[in-house]
């Protein structure tokens, strides 16, 4: 690069800001800029203005821990919810597809995370007090625990599992196997080797 | 989705917002969303500012369309450039792969973009008019075509050749054929093509 050529500084820290998104590099930056700036102007200013304002309302519920504008989301306050089952997941969006699987009528409780300690990322940082306390309750019957199935996901099922059993609670986790309209041909070996081994009367 | 159930008018705001960047869907963006606003609120703010002084600050070059916060760019400006050379490229994105080359030393057009008929973005959209004259000035001799090589690049290659050489000036194109470390096998048969075409002695 020449020193006379640069890019002009508003532009460049536009694309520092962007590339901070998850999963954007620096040519995505870089067409996320332009495409605002020569195409879309008011959607950039829509933005600015979204993660200002996203930023200064939400904050987390104090039951579960989700995103919210209130001190106790909507979810938790529903009176048409069984308040005895709760289930742990890892992230809104993951509430989001159990939610849309209709089959769910308990409360929930969002970890925002998972262990990860190669990320440092511990109890500690996922603040575990809250949902023991909040498991603790008297009311909470089943905690069922929803993490992925990675190795992270399973890490923080196990290390939750033990401490919620240690407190007299029942624990449950999702079912592994075949997903619903999986053809055996096109499933790989590790979720055949947990169908056969889980495998039901 | 039950109606007990809903993304905060706030995040759902911003999820829509971020699904307006180019190559983003509304799983990406929830997953912006929730980054930011879980692990990087400040990087939401810096992102918030970037968008706003972008948008405020950022102008185009009179002379060369490119961003910039002056009227006039640095490379316009600078002495040490040839003005009887103009490159004419689509994005700063391609003037910037084009210094990276550290071959060329004259001035630069950006179009901003490129024909289009299928998106409406036609000669006028593009404002062709300022090219035209900023080629006619005296002082340019040579216009060098640099738009990409693809039907879009080549119909606003071949309408500004046209224009271009209606007013006498000469105009060529960057150089189709194998890429630098290409092996044949592995390029294809579009370019080789090219390549056979335009063979050299």
């Amino acid at each position: 690069m020449q020193d006379s050529f640069n890019d002009p500084v508003p532009l460049a820290a536009l694309i520092g800001a962007l590339r901070r998104l998850p999963g954007v590099g620096v040519k995505s930056a870089r067409r996320m800029a332009y495409h605002l700036l020569q195409h879309d102007p008011a959607g950039a200013q829509r933005l600015a203005q979204a993660l200002t304002d996203a930023v200064a309302r939400l904050g987390h519920c104090q039951r579960c821990n989700t995103f919210t504008e209130d001190p106790v989301c909507a979810v938790c306050l529903s009176p048409r919810r069984d308040a005895t089952q709760l289930c742990v997941v890892e992230s809104p969006a993951d509430q989001n597809m159990i939610e849309a699987s209709h089959t769910y009528r308990g409360l929930y409780y969002v970890l925002m995370g998972r262990l990860s300690p190669l990320e440092g990322i511990g109890p500690d940082e996922l603040r575990f007090g809250p949902l023991l306390e909040r498991a603790a309750d008297g009311t909470v019957q089943e905690v069922i625990l929803a993490t992925s199935f990675t190795a992270e996901g399973d890490v923080t099922a196990h290390y939750l599992s033990e401490a919620l059993r240690a407190r007299g609670l029942t624990v449950t986790r999702l079912a592994r196997g075949v997903p619903a309209g999986g053809e055996l041909e096109y499933v790989d070996a590790g979720t055949i080797a947990w169908a056969l081994a889980e495998r039901r009367a």
